[in-house]
């Protein structure tokens, strides 16, 4: 098994040629120029991306939750127990989430996989993937999450489905991720790619655990304080096995395949922010061809954002993860593509 | 013919009994409180409009365009010509525009409603509805826009469209318009309404006149000062007569009648803005019952937002018009309907 960091690179530069071509396309299209206002952007993004000029709108997007649990629940990171993790799989599977309701607004492919979730795998709905690397992580305020082959055998589970999908006929991505707890290695992984301090990335997450905010603060605290200055140019797989998550190694093995496969992807809030400052040290470039669908209410979403340049589409309040806010972004897209493709060229009058 | 504005008023309160069992809901449904963010506010204004405690998510969007003429443009109001208005109601009837891309991507029927271009109406598309009042208006920085009679059977137009929509089965309203030179009498309407100065509602719309931006602003100062200090307390039947258009006028009556009929109606940009404005005179309380779409980069629209007490939900720099904006806000109305709706309560772990 190569190790996947000296895998040879893609390359994930943004199509400059077809992004060209995309803006041409909108100076004659029937509307004052620049009127579309962001999607006009996004647009030309997509062109980026996929490397046609005019991008096709989306027909087939595909959210996968990815969940796992957290060793760091244990210390108090959460105002919710680590059983909520399994429970909330188990709604996905049943159709009862807020991801299920949004997915078939938008008209998502919906598919959970457990990447490493706590307890037994046993009772575990049929429908949901078990991919389980290990249940649940080490807790980082006091040890690693997992060891350095555990963390490129989840990246490499987000590789692998994602490939599947854009296979089966995907043609927008759309990561999301359930683990209770999770907003706290997320914080520790923002704070380390962006140089940021725990006092800034550490937000309620799901709620202010039952210790308060400053106890919260101080698991970050601990983490950071075991990898010390090595963070902020840590080798991304032995940052994932130091204070990462599961489902965020997964999620960022899911956003370097999108991005090598030139399919576009849409990223979510602070969970996701975190795998895609990972995938895009796993992958240099990934950042620069993903689209950013919100703007998570949690703050170290928005210190990832700046860190990797994205601006988002959306900003509605949201911080529940499950994908939410990224599959809320998909009409976004399609709207952009199809104006662009669709519209007539401008009226002589 | 009676007096519009001597009509029995309808009761356009929120219903606040609908709105606390949706707010109850929310409580117990299988996120952390709050998470959803301005979707969980959306699903409880839904409520409020329909009087359901759990309303259905739009199934059965209907995009009504209005278009109309403005003599104002002969002053240089526009950087386009006027028979642009006519070209655009041929280009959207042929399925070229921006909002035929828009609303297939929501999958809203499309209207377009002839209520006052210029020119002969012999050779319009015969799909678009000839509803015309006159052949565009007067030119406000000199004279009325039309008379009480005209500005009156304006708004009739847009009420009985948006009746007949209703009772066609229609489940969420969005107003859309077309008119070159229309951004001047917004401008001049919203000032009036939200007593804003000339130099603060005037923006470039379209791209700014050939004569200049100083040029349009007198031109919005010139309208102002016709009516002088009796705007701010005008009957808004003579405000449209004096400073409207006829697709102004009739977005206002399309919207008192979704708000009558209880009917979620969503608000595109700077003239939805200065239509609601209109509106909310003539059926006090039907902008607490409008959604704001989205927020325009044109100045005049967060004015006129702000007076009316709405916050729009996307924020992406438009300032196209046409229903736009409105349209892409209507999948977050059926994403906060579903979760609302369909979701499961809290595992107990």
């Amino acid at each position: 098994m190569a190790a996947i960091s000296t895998a040879p690179e893609a390359d994930l530069a943004l199509d400059e040629s077809a992004m060209a071509v995309a803006r041409r396309r909108w100076t004659s299209r029937a509307k004052p120029p620049g009127s579309l206002g962001r999607l006009e952007d996004l647009a030309v993004q997509l062109a980026g991306v996929t490397g046609l000029h005019s991008p096709r709108a989306p027909e087939s997007p595909v959210v996968v939750v990815f969940a796992g649990d957290h060793g760091v629940v244990a210390d108090g990171a959460s105002a919710w127990p680590q059983e909520v993790t399994a429970a909330m799989v188990a709604t996905i599977d049943a159709g009862g989430a807020a991801i299920n309701a949004f997915a078939g607004v938008v008209g998502a492919e919906l598919i959970v996989v457990d990447v490493g979730v706590a307890g037994s795998a046993d009772g575990a709905p049929t429908s949901v993937l078990l991919r389980r690397v290990r249940s649940g992580t080490g807790n980082i305020a006091r040890q690693p999450a997992m060891s350095q082959v555990e963390a490129e055998d989840a990246v490499r589970v987000g590789r692998t489905i994602a490939a599947t999908c854009v296979d089966e006929g995907a043609d927008c991505l759309v990561g999301g991720e359930m683990g209770i707890g999770n907003t706290t290695p997320s914080a520790a992984l923002i704070a380390a790619c962006a140089g940021a301090s725990p006092l800034d990335v550490t937000g309620p997450g799901a709620g202010p655990p039952a210790d308060g905010m400053e106890h919260k603060r101080s698991l970050v605290e601990a983490a950071l304080a075991r990898v010390g200055d090595r963070g902020n140019s840590m080798d991304p797989i032995e940052l994932l096995a130091e204070l990462g998550g599961l489902e965020l190694a997964a999620l960022a093995g899911f956003y370097t395949m999108a991005a090598t496969r030139r399919v576009p992807f849409v990223i979510d809030g602070v969970i996701a922010c975190a795998a895609l400052c990972v995938a895009d040290r796993l992958e240099p470039g990934t950042a620069s061809l993903a689209i950013a669908g919100h703007r998570s209410a949690e703050p170290a979403a928005s210190i990832a954002l700046d860190h990797l340049g994205l601006r988002p589409l959306l900003d509605l309040g949201l911080r529940l993860g499950e994908g939410t806010g990224a599959v809320l972004a998909v009409p976004l897209l399609q709207a952009a593509a199809r104006a662009l493709a669709d519209m007539a060229d401008l009226p002589t009058g």
